[in-house]
């Protein structure tokens, strides 16, 4: 059976009618995605000290795995043997994988950007590897992952407009050359594998115009928005993300890579975006820092040393109902892994905790009301941040 | 209220006929206790890497802690403000404490041995502390432990025996002292919490006779023996633990401090010993060794990279009922913190396993025949290997 069919189906649920935010459904093979939707991030086949129990009592829907880590290590005859990363990580819910692209910019020594691909250095032991888009395809097949990302190249800030729009453009015939290595290709594993278009084109309006209008000719189930919080002026951050939803077609799901902040979660949603991966709410749980509704706490304050109250009062996960912050901070003092699972597992909590509040305001027509109310709160604590996307954990 | 109630209850529920391996239960403030029992080491007041969810999963009964960690770190006075270590930690099974007096002399820099007690230098920052008996009983009331340990002297292996001999002397008049000095005290969280003797005298018979008839003219409601498992060979070990046995009463409970594999609980339950502590299933599961009943193995192997097959396919551990051997190893190789938890579950679930056995085998009265049956798989593996005892994590 060849991979014809490219689309899973998506259903807009709702539409707030004072922002473009949207409420939907993506089926997938491994079930539905309700979005917005929030993916944490598993670079090598787990979600950094946690386990998929964990995940699921979380609420996660789906995780983001990186095709980069996972071809070096455990690497693609393994994947392929275990049937699958779904089976062999014991996830059954969707995965989202990125191209690898990214990594090979952020991660690994790269030598050379050719018209067939990138010549790159593992960051492991300094092996050679050159990615080209059907072996992006091959490595996401083996991995099995539910929607699948062609290879591109993301330009850093601030960039030239000549270099910008060079990777543009071979981002474009990347993606034309990913979608037919992948409809040629027959399901790996018996499930149907979705690729999307990533638009490029760095801050420049002309070039993301362009990119988009491209891809969507090329009619994508979906569209990634990548090249953006690299470490640019959420300004224009927020610019080109409005722009970008404006150039895509509305029935179909738009992804906004290696985003970020409640904050950032909250503007790019209401300017129309579905979906989002990022590393902050576990690397900086690892790091000791915990998200509320009231802001970011850090439990190793040295204030938090005899407060016998859990990380938020209301919050229903496995680390507030059964911990303090007292207890938290002596963890993290005495180095105990215990304490990164904690906070991690509070942070990804709170992070589905988020979506799925923006899905039911979404729902009931509050969705503009409420997001200024509690953005006012978290952009205090948030103001002038900038998250680098490497989405890699 | 004063501390006057020594015992909690011990019944021997059934004895074997071929060895002095008995069955029994001990009555806690937190619960009973069934003999023979293991318990894991809680060092910083967290079993390294799992949760007291798991712990419990896993069918721990209770935990050891480390009085001299727990005193530096998180200090008195935050665990008395938590109202003691269960509620700190969030664990309400019985946690037993060790006297500190071990990682005084085999992890902090021992500045001088006096008549009152030991003057040392904090591991994590050089300060200066000086442990006396009421001290050491004054730690274990802050972390409000089920079972309490005087301050005690243990000799390394070799020793001389003069040295041996002033050591278990000294080791008896502190024993006196904390006695003393427990029995002064008010409940600190309203439950008892019962002091223990330690046997010490090294490897030399008259002086474990001594301090055996000594403690227990003291009329300790349990006995612990110390001062094994420091590098003495295995015959010399199994011959002290015997000739501790047959100077104990026979109707109180006798804990092997700091013991071991799963070889040395076979012999030593045989030997009529009914609890034990050691950080080896939690230590070198982290280290990617797993127990199983047919012997240990590595999952960083690499022959495990595409073994598709749990540790152990008949154990109902969480590990085991979720993952492959080839996962685990990729996590390890990945250096991903959930390998350290993964295995350390399997092994805290082998070993409870292994002492839920000893007590259905004592009770149906074959414990004698399967244990030389499983010792001879078990110790193929085994054979040789000493354990040190540190009892810190």
């Amino acid at each position: 059976m060849i991979n014809k069919t490219k689309s899973h189906t998506f259903e807009i649920l709702a539409e707030d009618s004072k922002s473009q935010a949207r409420r939907g459904v993506l089926q997938t093979a491994h079930g539905s995605l309700e979005t917005p939707c929030f993916f944490p991030v598993g670079t090598a086949g787990t979600v950094k000290t946690l386990s998929p129990d964990e995940l699921v009592a979380a609420g996660v829907q789906g995780i983001l795995a990186n095709s980069y880590h996972l071809y070096l290590r455990p690497g693609l005859d393994v994947l392929r043997s275990a049937g699958g990363l779904h089976k062999f990580m014991n996830w059954n819910r969707p995965i989202l994988t990125d191209s690898g692209g990214y990594q090979v910019f952020s991660l690994a020594n790269l030598k050379r950007v050719e018209d067939e691909g990138v010549l790159f250095q593992s960051h492991i032991d300094g092996s050679y590897h050159f990615l080209t888009p059907a072996k992006v395809i091959e490595i996401q097949r083996a991995i099995g992952s539910d929607l699948m990302m062609p290879l591109d190249l993301c330009a850093p800030y601030p960039t030239t407009y000549a270099q910008a729009k060079e990777w543009h453009e071979q981002t474009l015939l990347w993606a034309a050359e990913a979608r037919l290595e992948q409809e040629q290709q027959p399901f790996l594993y018996g499930h149907p594998q979705e690729l999307w278009g990533i638009v490029q084109g760095s801050t420049f309006e002309d070039l993301r115009r362009e990119s988009a209008s491209e891809l969507v000719a090329m009619n994508f189930p979906g569209y990634a928005i990548g090249g953006l919080a690299v470490g640019e002026p959420r300004a224009i951050f927020l610019e080109i993300v409005e722009l970008c939803a404006e150039l895509l077609p509305e029935e179909m799901p738009r992804y906004l890579m290696g985003v970020g902040t409640p904050a950032d979660l909250l503007d790019a949603v209401a300017l129309g975006m579905d979906f989002f991966d990022c590393v902050l709410p576990t690397r900086v749980g690892r790091g000791g820092s915990a998200f509320t509704w009231k802001g970011r706490l850090s439990v190793k304050a040295a204030h938090e040393k005899e407060a016998f109250i859990p990380i938020d009062l209301d919050c229903p996960c496995y680390t507030c109902r059964n911990f303090t912050r007292a207890y938290l901070r002596h963890l993290f003092v005495a180095e105990e892994l215990l304490a990164l699972r904690l906070v991690s597992l509070h942070n990804l909590h709170f992070y589905q905790e988020l979506m799925a509040r923006m899905r039911g305001r979404i729902a009931d027509g509050t969705f503009s009301v409420w997001k200024s109310e509690i953005q006012q709160i978290l952009r205090e604590v948030e103001s002038g941040e900038q998250v680098a996307n490497n989405a890699t954990e």
